[in-house]
């Protein structure tokens, strides 16, 4: 694993044992898209840290900084992903953040995953999102729930799974976000109580006209005429399956593939 | 800071970027007194760890070896504290468990705090605790509330903040559990759905005859008769204030806090 580590603007070698990211949770992350030595949506990721640094009230560090350490890490690569850590800092024992600590990014390569099935296959999770509106939405380091919820299946042959928020609204698969078709308009859970706003999910918003954000049950999810999972670096993953339920192959959701394949030619697909 | 990192049973000197931990706060804490060189209550700390470990399919590391490093740092500390993390361990990019990781203990030494006033003041805190039964009562390391919470107020005479879960139940406060009077019936919020399951607060449910686990509003609280928080580093904290609520020391608290002390020297008290 290539990384590197910055204590502000500062590389160091190693992350202290008392950062809050590993004692509190007390960051955000980003999960990037490697192609060409390039990374696929490098804006929107910086903004939704931007966003989540705010709602958090940690100190952004200087984004030409951290894209002079991603861009060594990335020189080179054909394809990888790029995980950016970005926490409060060094903190004494205790929540307080009065100290006003200097903020740590860490910056990761990883192999980029085996491409998914033509079609992938879901499951209902059991585990439930709590409903907690102020960090809905940011891609925050407390993520013991998504942990077990992709703790609940083994078999392979399930690629993600479902989940609802504790009201039984469904809201997203464990790393992925989710659109449906119903009665021939698209519809994506809304995310104002939980889930994370994804950068996949944000480019579709912006393309695609007419997008029902709303609030769906499972029922409407099974009854859809088509789904498809997303995020950044997967792109669109049509859906085969989600328990008993099977779809065929979706000529619109093909389309909205080749769309995003034009836009970012990182998510070329083999149809 | 006084450090030790277990990787398993081996000792290393560092945090791995990739501990699971650190990027999804996949793990657990303990926080515990140490009085001439000793840890209090030890016992029912690694009890809850346990608890904790098992809720969430972390590995637990050998109870003696991790106790042998925590000695070595606890010898000849007259006072101080020692934070115990418990980690799932180092993992690749993504939720899933299935690579079966050692897990990673990071023992720590810190100076102990100074005494807290004879009578604390209390607020009440906007930020409210999300429900989720799944992680309620267990000391993992997701605590973004609390820490949003703490950042609420910046006025060193406020020791601490009163925090409600979103359906309005007075839970806790930022790091310490909370007991009540009313009708000279001692009580305590019910832990069902969130909040952590204090040390302290296990000592006085099993010391205390007949306290009431239930649900309180804000209403109770501020009626109450008298009001004390609990932590396993602080021991018992009468109330003196609550907003524009004042009370006045409370005999049956005192005695509550003699009790403590005779059981536990450690929490030996000016009177």
């Amino acid at each position: 694993m290539s990384l590197r580590i910055l204590h502000g603007d500062v590389v160091v070698d190693h992350v202290a044992a008392d950062d809050r990211g590993l004692n509190y949770g007390d960051g955000l992350f980003e999960t990037i898209l490697v192609h060409h030595g390039q990374p696929v949506w490098w804006r929107e990721h910086w903004q939704r840290l931007e966003r989540g640094a705010r709602v958090l009230g940690i100190v952004l560090p200087d984004e030409a900084r951290v894209r002079r350490e991603a861009d060594a890490l990335m020189a080179a690569q054909a394809r990888a992903v790029l995980k950016l850590v970005l926490t409060r800092g060094r903190g004494g024992r205790g929540y307080s953040t009065s100290s006003g600590p200097v903020p740590t990014t860490i910056l990761s390569l990883h192999t980029a995953p085996e491409p998914a099935p033509a079609a992938i296959d879901l499951r209902w999770c059991e585990t439930t999102l709590a409903i907690q509106p102020r960090l809905a939405g940011i891609k925050h380091l407390n993520r013991l729930e998504n942990v077990l919820a992709r703790a609940e299946w083994r078999d392979p042959a399930i690629f993600e799974g479902l989940l609802r928020d504790s009201a039984g609204r469904v809201i997203s698969a464990t790393a992925a976000n989710l659109f449906v078709r119903i009665d021939g308009v698209w519809r994506t859970p809304a995310l104002d109580n939980c889930g994370i706003a994804g950068i996949a999910r944000g480019w579709l918003l912006d393309t695609l006209p007419g997008v029902d954000v709303t609030v769906m049950g499972r029922e409407s999810i099974e009854n859809a005429e088509a789904l498809f999972l997303c995020n950044a670096v997967r792109g669109i993953l049509p859906v085969g399956g989600l328990g008993a339920r099977r779809w065929r192959p979706d000529a619109a959701t093909t389309d909205l593939r080749r769309r995003l394949a034009a836009a970012q030619p990182a998510f070329a697909f083999q149809e």
